[in-house]
């Protein structure tokens, strides 16, 4: 089926609807480079424009999911698992994820990304850790999955090469911002590891691409249903993102954060039970997944599964072996070795985060790139001394800075010196968890 | 000044207005090959979204124009002026125009274009004289004005090259039909011309780009704006385009049909007095170019002397001594020597025409292009037989098919065999010239 691209253009342009051919001349013929960029890039701006119908968006993904390789995993004879958020900062679970559902019994073939503006990724994280391949080959990562239960990997160039082409062409047009391009882009992607359940962590707040628990639903609506048409169970939890996760923004340092909740043990000298947050979002989710992957009966039973685990040391068994067999070695994991306190300079109770500007201070220490050119410091990161609801008084610690030196630290400085807003009156915090949707 | 491309697509996405500098950096670096097609294409798509001010506008048509040569005709002491038509049937005005006013005094360097979609271009019609050189070189195009008064080319590499690659990209990229772009696109090449004054002939109806005259007079008003805000003298004619101008669509016919009013002779059987549309059209055009041409002191006495020039034969030798000039010889233009006559299927009177469908039957005939690579048949056209609110019975010639050979005529004829609505009553006829808007 051929037709003539300026004709399509020109159809979503004046908001009609895609059949799957259509989107498989456009897509296809893109990839090919029968279509040159300039007319996909008219396209996805007439796309921002007037969106896209649900089974629209759900034609695009499996036609970008199809534009590469798909994994199988169904000679394992039990359904394969992940999970997808939707960025934050200080936000580290995937770490533990992988290794804790794979002791559950639920493999977990995990494809992940690096960081995407102010929010950090699981890939720069993992490359904290000296050694760690996050480059295997998807041979070499379906074979760990199949023996081990679980791998973390970065993406290649066999899986979903439409979506590297269009998400590259987007970046450059200011086309990213569109939902029906968002979900294609998500959902091929994680469709492509040839999962049968995913979780997704939809957040919402000041640290979130969705300001608010409406937006966050409706994406996490759209997310679950193009799922559902590939014949895949999807569940969601939508999680406040106004605060960072945990107490360590980084990436070495959210390594050290990971490792002590998985050990019980202090990291930098914060106990495990400050890292509660942090451990409360991962066991729901990691109970999801169980649940999902069929490890459980029920939710809440994934995640008294997953919260065993936890206690008994076989997660954290679970993460070093991971850790080895992708040549890891954390023991080297590098630590902070310049350090700058931020003062608080009033009293009373933090009443809110700009968290999207102390994940923006992260990166300008160091800890996250601008541009894809941007080297990455391991070690730079932020260390937050107090929780949304939690009393301060002036001149107390709000903030550490952390890296490998103090360069970055004064602009970091500046930076957070309005990311807390500090009052009399002590707020009211809400649950992590907002909202549970399952499938 | 420098920019980030992505960020002013951005811009223009959220609605918001550039400055001159943005715009700058955006059409020169377009040309410059600095900034690549794929961003240009995304900006002009969020262009045709969200528009622009009519400032924005005038900046945008002020780059473009600086973008290539700018011609001056100050040394002649006398005002420059020139017709630009938005696109009809049949309408051969620019071909006695230029001649015309120039034998009144006042100079025309006219940089005409080629057809349009169902519209006919001015090149193709001159290029269907033998010998018509329209490719004279800037300087050849500028002497000859100096010298002769008047000269008719086509775009040249040196005249607004930001329209020209712009235009190329907006053609397949679905973003031509934007009012802004339209504008700017239109107006920095008459500027470029170096005129003084403009007169524009705005067409609307069936066979015209605005079906509306409401839309006709709001895209002269900006037009108009445009000329104004760089010190130009512009008048705009709304006429009717809701039947083919004249008798004859097609290129050597519609030449023939000139000489016929010039030489006050029949052409191809048909008295010049049957030709009443196109001389009342370019009489009244000629009188708003001359006046603004400071020829004459009013629009009306523009017109009598336009009309003195064509009867007293001074604007048939004006048009002869162009064409030697420019190399064309006359006596050998060539005549069709296929016909078809296509009949009234119903007897009443002609109560509407679709002058669109029309173009396109000529064009299927061989008498424009839909591509640029189609080659013109220069003898192929349309003979109508009637005008609106002629009377007609069933079984009488409505349209004579012309060409040097008949293929392409059985499409043709289907395509007109719709093209005209035939009524009972006699349908009131409103005048040509709906709207005259002066500076």
């Amino acid at each position: 089926m051929s037709y003539f691209p300026a004709e399509l253009i020109k159809k979503k342009r004046a908001g009609r609807t895609h059949d799957r051919r259509e989107l498989e001349f456009l897509v296809n013929g893109f990839v090919a480079g029968d279509i040159p960029d300039y007319q996909m890039a008219a396209w996805l701006m007439a796309v921002y424009f007037n969106g896209m119908t649900g089974p629209e968006t759900v034609d695009l993904t499996s036609v970008m999911l199809r534009s590469g390789r798909v994994l199988d995993f169904s000679s394992l004879g039990r359904p394969a698992v992940d999970k997808h958020s939707t960025g934050g900062v200080g936000d580290k679970t995937s770490l533990i994820l992988a290794p804790l559902v794979a002791a559950a019994g639920v493999p977990v073939p995990m494809i992940a990304g690096r960081g995407l503006g102010h929010t950090g990724g699981t890939l720069d994280k993992l490359e904290a850790i000296p050694g760690f391949r996050i480059g295997l080959s998807l041979d070499e990562f379906k074979k760990q999955v199949d023996s081990f239960g679980a791998a973390i990997i970065g993406q290649t160039a066999e899986i979903c090469p439409a979506d590297k082409r269009i998400y590259a062409l987007r970046d450059v047009t200011a086309t990213v911002e569109s939902q029906p391009l968002i979900c294609a882009s998500i959902m091929s992607k994680k469709l492509a590891e040839g999962i049968d359940g995913l979780v997704l962590d939809v957040k919402h707040g000041s640290g979130a691409f969705m300001k608010t628990v409406e937006q966050a639903d409706e994406l996490a609506t759209k997310l679950m249903g193009i799922g559902a048409s590939h014949g895949k169970k999807v569940a969601a939890l939508l999680t406040r993102m106004d605060e960072p996760l945990g107490r360590f923004i980084g990436n070495a340092v959210e390594v050290g954060e990971c490792v002590a909740i998985l050990k019980n043990e202090p990291y930098l000298g914060r106990a495990p039970s400050e890292f509660a947050d942090t451990t409360e979002l991962t066991l729901e989710l990691a109970g999801a997944m169980i649940w999902l992957g069929g490890g459980a009966p029920t939710l809440e039973a994934g995640r008294a599964t997953a919260s065993g685990l936890l206690t008994s040391g076989e997660a954290w068994e679970a993460f070093a072996a991971l850790c080895r067999r992708q040549g890891g070695d954390l023991d080297r994991l590098p630590v902070p070795t310049a350090r700058v306190e931020v003062k608080a300079r009033a009293s009373g109770y933090v009443a809110a985060f700009d968290a999207e500007k102390i994940g923006l201070a992260a990166i300008a220490l160091g800890g996250g790139r601008l541009k894809t050119t941007d080297t990455i410091d391991p070690v730079a990161g932020i260390e937050t001394h107090r929780k949304l609801g939690d009393g301060i008084r002036e001149g107390e610690t709000l903030f550490t800075l952390l890296g490998s030196s103090s360069s970055g630290f004064a602009q970091a400085e500046a930076m957070l010196s309005s990311a807390t807003t500090i009052s009399l009156q002590k707020p009211v915090v809400p649950s992590l968890i907002t909202r549970r949707k399952v499938p």
